[in-house]
């Protein structure tokens, strides 16, 4: 914390911060300025509340300095976690590939895209067994019955199940049935369900809630693991912004920002990212380039049929397409950061 | 919806789009153009997913023209809906003052809030028992404590009781000690939790989330009233924005569109809106001049040692006068208003 | 400017900034923590440009401090500016109500719209005769024409007049026939018109971009003064949000922010600021009861035949409905401001 | 146009709608629906203004379906333009990769910029004479000293000059100095120096502004192309949100988005769109994975001391790093894109 006084603070107001400052058990630096005082404040453990400090007399900034997470850091863990979920990994040197329907609706829809999905040499099946959906009215997913196709798959497909719970019963069911329980952009900071999940023994994908911040993001993975699950995965999946274009705005950036603070691996989902079909390739192949550990595309055998958004699900030849092309640009990603490893 | 085909489309695509619009009930109608058709949709009963259409060749763009709700519009209920919160209202002539601390800590700070909530004349009294906090390491709140403490306010003080619940758990204990659930911002789209208040028989304040848009936040309201809880109360409490001047951007043009578009009353939270004490007080005459149905403000008895939000709790002169200054407006607007109604 | 370090920081990697910022002349304040090191810089008279620290070893954070305006600010002069307009002024303790069409169009609906305005007891008369459009194939305004009606209704009707320059030329000409130079939000950071506005010597009104914030909307006005004109009026007129009920969100927390840290006055613009025409009157009682010096109104003899904005002109009816609330509103806060001087 | 009736709304309503729309010297469409009537409107040349019908009583919605734009659109020229540039061309087959130091500052540090750009393999040089700064304190650029320094590095480096202009005073010069004449963010929406460019010989590079729609950048370059200039080259350069970890929000969905709807090359600049020396190589990868047309990079001999923007540029090191990781990306891509052209 750095409290920064106005240019006519007087020494009492002054005094008055540095004596609270001591009060609260932390030490003062004051630095006088040419125009004003600022004074630094160490011996905290933690962050420290800017309210102690904002309308004192005197005072005319408190600015944060420590950041504020710990389990999640790289000063923790300076080495990448890898995350094992089921049968494969996430994090690691492969790029990983989660692709299926957005909902889970009949055996028939769920195997075609399945077979896909195996045949193309991705190791995860997505689909929603329980849906968020903006309306009470839309159709709100097939619950424990899509779980158990979904766990069909597995057993003949050999894919790894990645699905949505929406509260406390579901993740008892998806902790059953799935190998990676996700938790959906609406419910990124559903603290209560953050903690629940802290304490299953499955892998979480924690998607990125529409307008969390870097920090807010990283904190609610730091909710997981403080319950003692440390097999978080982050997912980049489009903020909401002014653009009209894209139903989201992807920010690629944060990418490289996950990585330069966090041990966590990081996907991102290029099908709600933009919510337009036509974008969902491109916006693959950037995120890939970007640095991604990996990527989360809906697909549909069918997509003018779907139940939920259908505009973004790639039939299978497209994504067949989309598979091809980011294993091409992760090779040459892989490679030069290999090279820059070394370097 | 109405489909807007491209000025290339062939006689052949557009039949396609007509086919698929029988197939699914529903009734097309051409409307040729000087440049391109455009094909409107009539028959259906709620919103048809633009899915459908977006991808077929020759489509440029589907756009949708029904809204999506049913319970909270004024088509279905002309007349203002006047919630009973314990043993006042909100949503009537008169305007709903809610105040106290961010969260309950003590007795003394407690009671010391109430009295002069009480002692100002306004009917309801907030404190969090369980409090969402960005990070895992913040206090989270006294839980059933704090809510025991909240029922004596209401047995010795007179007051009603506002206080959030954030999981299923807190919905049944808030039920049984307070008067009025809230769901905060961060839990709008929690549509589990959401479905589990409209189950309850106490009226519900939800708070608008930081990046919902009307319609989301009306289907919010919506997911309540569609399992039987028709008393929601909507609260604008800021949005995110690029601002960085305040906390959050209060948007208050949404009082006067929810006020065009339901029959809900909204209140506004000048407190969590802007984050800054010196400006609540601007922000909650601004909410009255705009037409909100009350306020939800934040007190403390001394906001520097407050152990969340302090840097933006009134004191409680502050809040003294605050009162006044808005109790002299809605004054003014109620007058305006009688004069508009009977024009 | 506060510079962070990494936890693992070497000591040679903190020297090197020592050096650096000792190099740039400045003066460092070393500040150990408990688990990171901090440095503050004073020494500095305007802002330490953070390049110089960001991308060296070791440094995990370089924070701003210091404000980079001058000339705007309450440092320099603490008493509220009042800026002469034509025959009356704006920021003093009358409320300034700026209204007119959009755009010029006809004799005939410019002079019934400054009857009514000149009735109403405003003093200041706003219309376009330059209009950025969107568009180049929409309605550019009348030139030289428009302004020659401008002028007439100064004669005729006793109103100072508000219009919009878009460049050079514009400038000169607006110098020429009005009382104030409007510069739209769309060249809030056109550095060069600001710049030529400021050596001209008519007062500027100047609106706020539409992403801009506050430290930008202070800075631009602080080019027009920083070449000699201190004349500038501040204007919020909406920002661009994710929020799509209006046309715009109307950032409000922007008045008592622009009071605490300038001498400038700060008007509202609720007509661009909604972009609709039912929440024109509510927003503006919601600008006067923030705490805004004036406001600017669009209004139109018959808005549906208007040729730029129709959708949010105020009838002249609508008009002087506004006026008698807003004054009745301004009414109450001017005497709770006076009361507050005083305590 | 497509106006949505209310529930509740008169057959004397719809009938007064009609009216006017004829009245317009368009054609109506009835579309009677289950709950509420809708009128298309056919017979426009160009988009109709919604303001004529949104507040007539009966109207609950106006929504616009014609797309504002000429000049731009694939409709109109279906095959991708290639922009001659100097001696090279953007929109072409070829990577175009522009880079150079932000500010022009001295011979010295301009020449070991173009050493290392021109030793890559690029074909264009950036710098800048004139530049926009937030504030009036900061270094405003060389000027037309600048400018001759940058006719040298074309002399002898053969590297074609893209250099921002500022006014018409600037484009004059540039038009004399450099091969392509930059319009920066901030001035997307200078109406007047559009058309001006437009009336100039030299290709334009057309940044998008911060917080500019799609429908706003096409518009934009339509002003150029509308005056006789159609050289014009789109550039996404970060949007403002609320994000907080680079200083802008790169948009990369735009891309495809122009892609799709115009004929006019588009690259993307990772330094503004990020403003971190670290985020400027993933970025730079994805805009050429995303599809983007070339780059713009900034470099710098010596970052730490450069007068702007310090904190964004590259190395000359960094830089060629990242050169030829794009061209692997963009072979990749490049082949992929055939394949998809010839299905």
């Amino acid at each position: 914390m750095l409290i920064v006084m106005k240019p006519d603070a007087t020494p009492d107001e002054v005094g008055r911060v540095l004596e609270i400052i001591e009060h609260l058990g932390f030490r003062p630096h004051t630095m006088p300025g040419a125009s004003r005082t600022a004074i630094g404040i160490t011996g905290n453990r933690g962050a420290v509340d800017p309210a102690h400090f904002e309308n004192l007399p005197g005072v005319a900034d408190a600015i944060r300095v420590t950041k504020p997470y710990k389990l999640i850091s790289r000063d923790l863990r300076p080495e990448r976690s890898v995350i094992k979920v089921g049968n494969a990994t996430i994090g690691g040197d492969e790029l990983a590939i989660i692709a299926g329907p957005c909902a889970v609706e009949t055996v028939d829809q769920v195997f075609s895209a399945a077979e896909a999905v195996a045949k193309s040499g991705a190791r995860f099946f997505r689909g929603g067994a329980f849906k968020p959906r903006t309306s009470p009215y839309a159709f709100q997913g097939k619950g424990e019955d899509g779980l158990r196709i979904l766990a069909e798959v597995r057993d003949r497909f050999g894919l790894n199940i990645v699905t949505e719970a929406m509260d406390e019963r579901g993740v008892d069911l998806v902790e059953r049935y799935g190998d990676c329980i996700q938790i959906g952009a609406r419910n990124m900071q559903n603290f209560s369900l953050l903690k629940y999940v802290g304490r299953t023994r499955k892998p979480v994908l924690l998607k990125r809630g529409l307008s969390a911040t870097l920090d807010e993001f990283l904190l609610a993975a730091e909710y997981v693991m403080s319950e003692g699950n440390y097999d978080v995965i982050l997912c980049e999946r489009g903020i909401r912004t002014f653009a009209d274009h894209a139903r989201n705005t992807m920010d690629l950036s944060i990418v490289p920002a996950v990585h330069r603070l966090t041990h966590l691996p990081i996907i991102v989902d290029p099908s709600h990212g933009t919510g337009r079909n036509y974008m969902v390739n491109p916006l693959a192949r950037a995120g890939v380039a970007v640095g991604a550990d990996g990527l989360i595309i809906e697909i549909h055998p069918c997509p003018e049929e779907a139940l939920c958004d259908g505009a973004q699900a790639l039939t299978l030849e497209q994504y067949s397409e989309l598979y091809e092309q980011v294993k091409a640009i992760h090779a040459v990603v892989g490679e030069q950061s290999l090279v820059a490893a070394e370097a």
